[in-house]
Parts: C-alpha cells; structure tokens; sequence
C-alpha cells in the first residue's frame, strides 16, 4: 500500500486548528502565504510519495551498512538524498542569509512529517542536520556560521550531534570526553561517543559533528560542558573539504528498527575542533538543538502513525473474514477492528495537532518575542514529543494487531513500523524525562502556561456547548479535573511530581485531544463521529491517570528494590 | 542477566491466591502432593536454567532454517529438546495409560511457563504436542491413540495444528482443503495450510499433523469441517517411522520475532490421514485444541513478562545516571523509572494468577465434573489469553524503556522479549476474538458465571475490610462497578457488546488484578506495597474502560470507512 502524503489533513490542522494564520500574520513569515504554503506541502508530498516512501522496506532489509570505516548508506538513499539535497527540503526553516527558505518552522515540520512518514531512517539524517544549523544559528561565531551554514542548509554537508557516552546517556553531566586548546583558537577534541546517529556516510561530501566534552578547566557536571563544531574532513582555505579530521567510526550498532540509519560509536583521537558558543556554555548551545529536536521526534510519532494506520486501513478494507453485520464485507466493519481503526486515527489527529500548535508557538515567539508563546512552546513540547511518540508505538502496534498474522509476517511491512517506532520515545529525552521535565521546569511560572492553556480550552468548551453540549461538556469537564489536578502537582514536592508526572503528561494530552477534536467538529460537521470517539471513548482514560498521578511516590518507594527482586 | 526460574512465586500463587489445594484435594489428583508440585517446579525450573534459557539469544540470530525442503532447528535446540523429552516435560498432565505423568494441568501450566519464558521459540514445539494429545485423548478412536499417544506423550514424535489458509485465518469455515476416502477407512488430504508451528523439525522422528479439511459432503461453513491425523511419515506395522506421506514444507516464514520457531507453508497433495472424531465434527475437536493452547498462549505472555521484568530490573539495578532521591544509586530509584518496574511486577502477578486460577478451574472441572468449575474456566480463558499477552507486551516494551537507548540495540537482549511477544495477542485467536468470546459465548449464562466470580471478589473484599479498609474498599467498588457493567452488556445486541468487548476484558482483568493483590497482601504483609500500586495506581484504569465500553457500536459505525480514509 503506497503512502499518501495528508497534504490537505496537515491544511486542516494548521489553518482550522492550530491558528497558523497567526504565524503568516507576522511581518517576519509574511511570506508564509496560504498558496505558498500549499504549493511547499504539495511538492514535498510529491517527493515523499515517488522517491522516498518506496523505498522504506528495502532500506530495512538492506542496512546501512560499514566498510573499511565508512558507511555505505542503503541501497537508493543516494538519489532520494540528493532529491531532498536539491529540492532545498533541509533548510525550509533556515536563514535566507546563508541559503534557506527563511519559512516557518511550522511548515518546516509538517514537510519533515511527511518525509519521516516516507522513511524514517532516511528522514534522521536531514533532520540532525535542521538540529545543528539551528545551534550554530544561535550560537556559532560568524566565522563558523559563514563557512559551515551554507553547506549544511544546502544539504551538501550533514550534521550530527555527539552528546552520549557509553556511562552518560540521560546524565549529560557524567560525559568525559575531553577538548584541549591547540593554542591557534582551535582544540583537539578527545573522546568516545555512541548512539551517533547517521555519523557518517557517503551520501555527503563532509560530515559535521557537534561534540560536547569539557575544557581543562571545565567543572564537573553538566555547568563545565562546552560544544565543538568538529568536521570529518577539515575545510581548505577555500572552504572544500580538505585533510581528514583524527576521529572515525569504530562500529555500527545491530538495531531493533531504523535500519537504514547507521547509529555509529564514534571516536575522537584530539580530532581538530572550534568551539561553538562560550566556553562551558554547551549545555545551552545543546537545548537549542534539543528542544526542537525534541518536537521533530514527537513528528516522527506522528508520521509513522500516519504510515502505519494508512496501511492497516487498506487492509481492514481488503481483507474480508466472516460476515459483518454490514454483510460480506471486509473486517472494517467488524466492530472490534472499528474501534481499533477509529482510535488510532483520532490519536493521530490529536498528536500531529499537538505537535503543530507547539511548532506554531515556537514561530510565534520568535516573529514576536512574546513571552507567553515561548512558555505555550516550552509547555508543548515534552508533550508533543512524548504523546507523539507513544502514538507512534500505539498506533504501530494496532496496525500489526489489524492485520493478524500477516503482522506479524515482515513482508507485509506493518511490523518495521512498530520496529522503527520504539527508539521514539527513548531518544532526545526518554518519555519519562519529558515528563519530568514538564512537572518541573515547565512548572517553574507557578503553572502559568498551563493555566493559560487550560483556560482557552474551558472558553472554548464554554462556547461549543451551545451545539455540542454533551461534547462540550466533556472537554470543559475534563480541563477542569486537569486544572485542579495541576494545582494539586504545584504543591507536592518534587519526586512527588515526578512520581506522577508521565501519568499527568498523559492525562494533559488527552485533555489536549478533546479540545483539538471538538474544534475539529465545530469547523467540519463531518468530522464530528471522530471527535466523538475521541472525547467519549478516549478522553475518559484522564480519570484513571489522574487518580494514578495522586499517589505521589511514597508508595512506590514503600516497594524497596530488595521487594522488586523477591 | 540469566534467567531465574520463579519457583517460589509460582508456589504462592498456587497456594495462597488460586486455591491449587482443592485440585490436590481431589481423588483424581491426589498424587499431587505439595512435595510432589515442589519437586516438579523445582526441576522444571533448573532444566529452563542450565538448558534452555542460555539458548534464547542465540535461537533468535540463527533462525531455524529450510534446507531441502526440510526443517533445521536452530543450534542447541536439539541437546535442549532431548532434555524436554528426556525428562517427560511434555506429558506433564498426559494420561499415564499411556506414559504421561497424569499430573494436574495446573502444574503443566507452570513448567510450561518456565519453558517458554527460557525460549518461548521452543517452548512452542512441546505446547503444540500437548495440545493435539489432548485432542487426541478426547475424540481419537484407541487404534490412533494407541499409535500416536505414547509416541507424542514421550515426545519422540511432535504434534502440530492445520487451521489456517490464507483466505481463513479468524474465519475458520472458510477453509477450502478437500479430503476424499481412500476406502480402506484413511482419507486423501489435500490442501495448503499457513503458519504452521514447528511443521517440520529435525528434532523429532515423526511430524504429526492435525488437519482440517472437508468431507465431500461436507456443508459449507464450519459446520462441514472434519479433522484428520496426516504424520509426515506413515506408521509401519510395528508402529515406527515407514514411508514419507504426501506433504511438504513449502516455504518458512520471514517473521518479526520467535525465529527459532519456523512457521511452516505447508502443502498436503492427497496425503494419507485418519479422521479424529466424528465426520464434521472437525470445530469440536479443534476447539479442545484450541481452548487450553489460550491458557497456554496467555501464560506465554506472563512467561516473556516475566523474563523481561527480570532483565529490566537487573539492568535497573546496575545502571547508574544522574543522582536520585536515595544518593547515587541505581536508575531504579528514580520515581520514574521505579514507577515502570512497579507497573511491570504488578501485572505481572496479576496475569500469572489469572491464568493459574484458570488452569485449576480447569482442572476441578475435569476432577469433579462440575459445571460450575467448567463456566469458571470458561469464563476466565479469554482473560487468561488476551491479558496475558497484552501484559506481555507490555512488560517487554517496558523493558526496553528502562534499558534507554541500549533497550533498541538487539544485543541486550530487550528488544527480542518485544519482537517475540508480538505474536502473542494474535494467534490462537486474536485478543478481540477473545473479548468477542468473553462477551457473547461466555455469557450465554445469562452472566451466571461473571456474576459468582465477581460475588467472590466481593465476599472476600467485605472480608478484608477490617484490615485493610482502603484497598478493600477500592475493590469491592470497582467489582460493582464492573458488575453493573456486566448487566448492561447483557442487556445489549450483540454488536453492542462486541464494540465494547476489548474494554470489557481488561477492565475485568484489573478487577481480578485487584483481587488477587488484596488476597496477596493479606497473606504475606511484604506484598502489600505490591498490592498497593495494583489497586491505587493500575486499578482506577477500568473506570474509563467501562466508560468506553458503554458508547456500543453505533458510533463507531458514525465512522464511515469513507471518513475513516478521509
């Protein structure tokens, strides 16, 4: 079953949903026009359909693949890279100074959700290289900028990001890889790094490792870390890549999924490096990348969720066993496999609409540099990501349930989706850290965002109740227990809320999906049987959630490890 | 990190939650002393120890494979049949007439757990005999049990089970494989059958084949259907191994996990069998087949639960990141983390002590003909099945969230737990055809049996109400619930129940959960703070299942399969 590309679901979402016309509203995305945008989906989903989705089954068959310390991408990668390369797909968001589109991030990410639908092994590559511009955007020195930027926004070269070693993954902090001053403003960067996703391949003519480690004088922890910009190959006077960089790949690991990325253990033997940023400042110059990482990986939920339940729907409509009560029709109208189909695609609505109002947030506060949108963006986005990427393994795991035992049969691909979807919600931030970090740091204005959020629900609600009360109701009903419950998480101490906190992540993104979806009902009429599985069959797993998260961690300490080991 | 056979867990849940006292209070099973159970486990567990469990890893590289047409187990497999064989694992519960131990099925249940939780890929080559000897035992006339029992039971032949074709899988009446009478009282079977377990293997003498096939003057449907005994190599006159029948492995597919097992195409060309059972009466003897091979199935979802718990707990333990609430220990004192392996232990118990008490259900109905023990175990082997496999995987991804990053690289061994369990929720029965069973078949009763179950579960809830008021309390309320929700199923139209029916299993497997937690913790006071976080933490989930349960069908038919695409 050939991939779709949802150009005018993703229309939808952003112009009916998520208020895109906002970001277009802008002088700085005044460009954005409804036709401009339009015109960008279209030929990125023509792209996706012809030259990338076909080729996402024989890249997971054929691996990536290292040979004599190089990798060789996956048989096809080469022309499908260069279409993206040449289509200019890597820097829509990036700066027209050096080369990009200068669009909005949102239709930045909704063209990455497509090309990660395609393929996701594929999609990692250019969306690390989205990451690194980013970082030396904010960060790097003009010098770097200028000879780094336009060769990464036109795709020529690739990035990467070095944050993990073999006893630093979550702990950042713990990481020992060392930069020494060569004395001419350079360092020699010195270290081993795994999980490297994509560090190298022959798709590019250069590789670009942003690596972290720590200055001699550094402080141990994560506040003595400071970023190296550190190329496979160093550029020559004239900016071409020159002599070869002191680092390589020492292997490639055997993976569940992704196969046709090549996620490298990477060594650095006092590889020649710029700093990026002030000294020890990396952490910072790392969330600059991570957080927008953050909601890419919550995107790549969101696209295999499209992928997978676009293949499980062809063959719910295929398949036909035993008589429905429609009659001799496929399993489709088997209730069971109805409600499968129907909760999977009002999950996916709910995460790609959380998702692109984050990424709307995000436009908003940098063409206005309003605080409210940058706490709105802050507040979406471990949801995003976590929710994206749970629906992503959710949705997955019911297309291989949809298909029986053909699921479970590799050829007819439903089972390299759930595959492909399970580093979702470990890598940039596993979905436990996220929602940590929205208890927490996110909570850090005294629940300001949330409240603020929470509140343009309710007034919605308010609003719909008129022609949907029983709808309406629901979702004002649920905001509610989640605005009391938020209240409840602002008094508790720490490791109370994180006891709690992927229970209240879960919670907010089902309060999130009754609002989007009544929106969704309100703008179309047709859309109104989907919202209503959503907010009367879905929504109230909050309840549950909630009564979970208000067992704080007292309890779960009282079960000591001696008790979980007898 | 090996695997630990859970010897003592297993013996509480026999003897403190399931009541496996009455079955050795029998006189058919007076031989099951708790010395003779404790010898059997015992031994069970250090076979699964030293033989088995060190294959896991390796079955999974280097598949089964098909060499010439026939069938070569994976390396080791045949030094770790032999000592199934050897040690008469698989006549566990087999009529001692002729040669099995004629021990309780409850106590098969259990080392059958152990086996497949060491290799759930050979586990299924002496599940898969068991299943057809007890076909066998039931509907064979005594000259074919004569001549297949004891080779089956000793476990020099293996058994198989020819259900599906590729245009009949859940529809089973839709099988078009022919058998004509050769008239000399055997019948020419021909046909193709697909995913066949084990339909060929190095490891054992004889293969026999359990067929369904049609009579020529079989109806249509399944109704017309009659089974048939094909061996893949024709008993001579003494009984042994003589000419090689008409059938053959065509091909072995290509699967997402369990590759040690090969998962046989196979074609039978007019191949010699003998009716089992009456003609067209083929669905009965399948169905006794097939109803103990789902407890069997559920309780290898506890089986990978369980070994999956077991790594993530060990590598939570060991790995250390970041400083948690305690100073800096491991991982598994971060709340988040100890949340997941709580989750994991919690279910755990609760969907081993749903298959146990149904396997003595089981049991107590064979020993004392009661029907009220037979709707018991009736009732319960759907719970068994589809919450079992569910918690399986679950556990196993949840264990590969606990690993990070190092859960996605296949050598550690998480993500093979995932892969393989994902066959679990589909075959014998998909889990949505065994929600349809639980609320359409098992309650022709009018409930009868729902209704006493959930009286016990309340009886004992009042009970313990003096000592533990919350706990008892959120019990007794929850199987109120669920039994107000049993009434309105009952008052519903079919369909009705079947849209609501997956929600309706769990959330009465979380009442069950609640239940035997309450029973745990009364009984040994270091299991409370397990029992806790079962009915505070997981057990408040059956208020939004039972909510989602009561939307019925209709709105889901709002759904369109055009809105569905749309």
């Amino acid at each position: 079953m050939p991939y779709r590309a949802p150009v005018s679901e993703i229309r939808f979402v952003l112009d009916r949903i998520v208020g895109f016309d906002q970001v277009a509203g802008t002088e700085l995305f005044a460009d954005a026009t409804p036709d401009t945008v339009e015109a960008i989906l279209l030929e990125a989903g023509k792209l996706v359909e012809t030259e990338i989705a076909p080729l996402n089954r024989g890249s997971d068959q054929h691996h990536s693949r290292l040979e004599n310390g190089k990798v060789r991408a996956a048989p096809g990668f080469d022309r499908a890279y260069a279409a993206i390369r040449d289509g200019g797909w890597v820097g829509v968001a990036s700066s027209p100074e050096y080369g990009g589109m200068g669009l909005p991030f949102t239709v930045s990410t909704a063209v990455n959700e497509m090309i990660a639908a395609g393929c996701l092994a594929l999609q990692l590559k250019p969306l690390l290289s989205q990451g690194q511009i980013e970082a030396l955007e904010h960060h790097a020195s003009d010098a770097l900028k200028a000879l780094y930027l336009p060769k990464l926004i036109s795709g020529e070269w690739s990035g990467t990001m070095n944050l993990t070693e073999p006893h630093a993954g979550s702990d950042v902090g713990a990481l020992r890889s060392k930069a020494e001053p060569n004395g001419d403003g350079s360092y020699a960067v010195t270290g081993q790094k795994i999980f490297i996703t994509w560090g190298d391949s022959d798709l590019v003519e250069n590789v670009c490792h942003l690596v972290l480690a720590r200055l001699p004088d550094g402080a141990p922890g994560t506040k003595g870390i400071s970023l190296f910009m550190v190329p496979k190959f160093l550029p020559d006077e004239n900016g071409n890549p020159g002599q070869a960089n002191s680092l390589k790949v020492v292997s490639i690991e055997h993976k569940l999924g992704i196969h046709g990325s090549p996620t490298c253990v990477m060594q650095f033997d006092g590889a020649q490096g710029w700093l990026v940023g002030a000294p020890h400042g990396g952490m910072a110059a790392m969330f600059t990348m991570m957080n927008n990482a953050r909601l890419g990986v919550g995107m790549q939920g969101v696209a295999v969720a499209e992928a997978a339940y676009q293949h499980a729907l062809a063959y719910a409509q295929d398949r036909k066993q035993g008589k429905t009560p429609l009659g001799n029709t496929g399993i489709i109208d088997h209730a069971d496999v109805r409600r499968m189909l129907a909760s999977m695609k009002a999950d996916l609505f709910t995460a790609r609409a959380i998702g692109l109002a984050c990424a709307v947030a995000l436009d908003m506060a940098r063409a206005t540099g309003s605080a409210e949108w940058e706490a709105r963006a802050a507040l979406l986005t471990p949801i995003a990501k976590a929710f994206g990427t749970d629906v992503g393994n959710e949705v997955a795991s019911a297309g291989v349930q949809v298909h029986g035992g053909m699921g479970f049969v590799e050829e007819t691909g439903a089972a390299q989706y759930l595959r492909d979807a399970r580093i979702l919600p470990i890598y940039e931030g596993t979905n436990g850290i996220q929602a940590m970090d929205l208890v927490a740091r996110k909570m850090m204005d005294g629940g300001a965002a949330a409240f603020r959020l929470l509140q343009e629900v309710q007034d919605h609600a308010a609003e719909a109740r008129t022609s949907q009360p029983d709808l309406a109701g629901a979702v004002w009903n649920a905001a509610e227990a989640l605005r009391e419950a938020t209240e409840w998480l602002l008094a508790q101490d720490l490791n109370d809320r994180f006891a709690g906190a992927t229970s209240y992540l879960r919670a907010f993104a089902r309060v999130l999906g009754g609002h989007y979806h009544l929106k969704a009902a309100l703008a179309d009429p047709a859309r109104l049987p989907l919202a209503a599985v959503a907010i009367k069959r879905l929504l109230p797993e909050h309840i549950g959630l909630l009564a979970q998260m208000r067992e704080g961690a007292a309890g779960l300490y009282d079960l000591t490890p001696e008790l979980l080991a007898s």
